[in-house]
């Protein structure tokens, strides 16, 4: 093991701004916040641009970024981290979707792009989509599992396979499903939009008779009765993090991409109980996982996704209690980490503010403190407080940061 | 000459952390420096990744970047800035190492890396060493130069040779010399390797009976009986300052890397009585130097090392003692230097925080003052001061900036 260790913990979507209040404050400049404030008066903030100045962030490229990968040149298509996230397999050469149960109706017209956030019924609905053989292609093998909710990963393996093909969800309901097409004139992309339009027909079929559904319809539910897949990934052979620093490392999240992406990175999975990727989750429990994992691993990488959950639903209330429950949870962490020998960095992946309901550009606070981190006079954790922080903006690139304060890095040249 | 001049000095190593002193004050910080500091009162302040956050720099690959030379396309490898530093002349196609004089048993196990820092009979070691001849490569030139104590450098001349082969130097004593082997599968790498292996025990035979080493013997010193390549490089090509901004330029360093940076960029070099490179260097004389040819020339580079050894050698009381030394060798410069038509930059290459001995990724200090620099309010030259700095945190190209105070910049664009 490492003689010093590393924590980041990524609240996603926490960065505001002062549209989120009346009083013209962020909802993280309105919550009670003192633990985050004790951390800030013993390390240094900065304002963190997630990928670059103006460059709006999704929750997966911003990842990579803060990771230290540039999502211009690796940024694979977010299906592999789904497809990895939800526990699937994936070879080279695997074609990899996020995927939603939808509800149609028997033209392909969208009713629900997320058969109303079904809740339960996934295992019956993953069953039934075992072994769908494309028609037009029979040597290609498709892989399916369900996640939660709505969510679950597609993968398609074969010869000859392209992500190059468009979405078939039409992201609006009243529409009909999209006709997949190939998005580059290749026989590998006309083959596989193909492929999808055909087990996405085939998906229907067996899905639509489906008891659970027809007890769903019996309850005026929306039927789960289509799988919809989206971003098209290939498979990335990213420089992983064991190997990047030689350590060891466990990421602790409830939401596939997050998982996905950690496990890509050569990151062990650790579930936490009660964790759910919602503004439900129990954020003590992953937080004392943390401890408990960063004894005998050098980093451990939590992610905490109500804050940006709270921002897409525009409830201001919500996202400053959801931060007053991660502020607590981090009580034993302010009281029993190893701060001799340990490095934390605090930050969101992306601002998503109340008012806008999605992720924006503005950069974010982002916070490291430990032994080896010359502290700033800041004495607060916010947006405002980040304007006057010792480490100034940077542009993604706080695991390497991080890694830097923890003595891990290869030197580059002599 | 120009209308206005710059002059750049680096402090090797000169950033440092918190861990540095009981008092959590970095070695810049605790030491007195009353002279940068009114250097600070007259300029502005800024944090300086030397190549990017999260990168931990060489020595070589930092200047590079602080000269405005991108490291990750342009960087050649170690050996050509040791092979022109010591004086050697270099061509398109050689391949060029830095050495070391070693100590070898007679189944050239190591046992001292540097021969006991071998203090003197450089020249005998040069003289013998001359006209070496691989026997597979009768076409190739040998070149050899030694430069302090046991480091010299080393040069291949001839058609097909390639950079891309391992080291032979164990780097820990109790172990054999390794066998060099090629890197890539080119006929050019594995000549490479079968000559550097050639020259290498060719040393060995040519250095063991050297009546040199039998004096050191017989004294209970470790002889100076084998030469140790490493890394390899090619030749490359810059774009010289005086080509990209119409300037003259000196070099004052005493390191051979040092001074071979600056003449492959273009730039004279001038030796400093008393400059060893070590911590008994003589600042005062450099300064006094470069203020001199600054009455002639439009640039000076000058490069202190003294930091970094101290901070290799793990001691906050040299490195504050001679950031001290520094200081005061700066009085003459504070109250002579024509500030009405000069920008001086101030900086280290990187930091070398005395806890851990070697380089780190953090930022470290740089201050601009001169005419057309706008003052911050910021009043001392450490880290720290640094943090609230009004030229904020940017990665290296501190040359670009100072040619941009003098006025020296071509248009991009009209």
């Amino acid at each position: 093991m490492k003689e010093f260790k590393g924590m980041l913990i990524i609240a996603d979507g926490l960065g505001g701004r002062p549209t989120d209040t009346p009083e013209g404050k962020t909802c993280l400049e309105a919550a009670r916040t003192p633990h985050l404030d004790e951390l800030a008066r013993r390390g240094a903030l900065g304002l963190l641009d997630p990928i670059a100045p103006g460059v709006r962030p999704g929750s997966d490229t911003a990842h990579l970024s803060i990771f230290g990968y540039d999502p211009f040149r690796e940024y694979p298509g977010r299906g592999v981290f789904e497809a990895v996230g939800v526990g699937l397999e994936v070879h080279e050469g695997d074609i990899c979707f996020r995927t939603n149960f939808a509800t149609v109706d028997e033209n392909f017209v969208v009713r629900d792009r997320r058969a109303g956030r079904i809740h339960e019924g996934q295992e019956e609905l993953e069953r039934a989509l075992q072994g769908l053989k494309p028609r037009s292609a029979p040597d290609v093998e498709v892989l399916f599992k369900a996640s939660t909710e709505h969510r679950g990963a597609l993968v398609l393996r074969g010869p000859d396979l392209s992500p190059s093909v468009s979405e078939a969800d039409p992201h609006e309901v009243g529409r009909r499903v999209h006709e997949v097409v190939p998005l580059e004139d290749t026989p590998q992309a006309r083959r596989t939009a193909q492929i999808v339009n055909d087990i996405l027909k085939q998906s229907y079929e067996v899905l639509k008779d489906l008891p659970l559904n027809k007890e769903r319809e019996a309850k005026g539910l929306p039927p789960a009765n289509i799988l919809l897949p989206r971003g098209p990934s290939t498979v990335p052979r990213f420089e992983t993090l064991p190997q990047r620093y030689g350590i060891t490392g466990t990421v602790i999240a409830a939401g596939a991409l997050y998982i996905g992406i950690g496990k890509l990175l050569g990151l062990e999975f650790q579930r936490a109980e009660g964790a759910t990727g919602g503004l439900d989750t129990n954020v003590n429990n992953k937080i004392a996982l943390a401890l408990e994992e960063l004894r005998r691993k050098d980093f451990v990488f939590v992610h905490i996704k109500g804050t940006d959950t709270a921002g897409h639903d525009r409830n201001a209330q919500a996202k400053m209690g959801f931060i007053e429950r991660i502020d607590e949870a981090l009580k034993p962490l302010v009281e029993g980490l190893d701060w001799e020998r340990t490095h934390l960095a605090f930050t969101g992946d992306h601002a998503t503010p109340v008012q806008y309901g999605d992720h924006v550009s503005d950069p974010v606070p982002v916070l490291f403190a430990g032994p080896n981190v010359l502290p700033d006079p800041v004495e607060a954790f916010h947006e405002r407080a980040a304007q006057r922080g010792g480490l100034h903006r940077f542009a993604g690139r706080v695991v390497p940061m991080l890694a830097g304060y923890n003595n891990w890095l290869q030197k580059f040249g002599t």
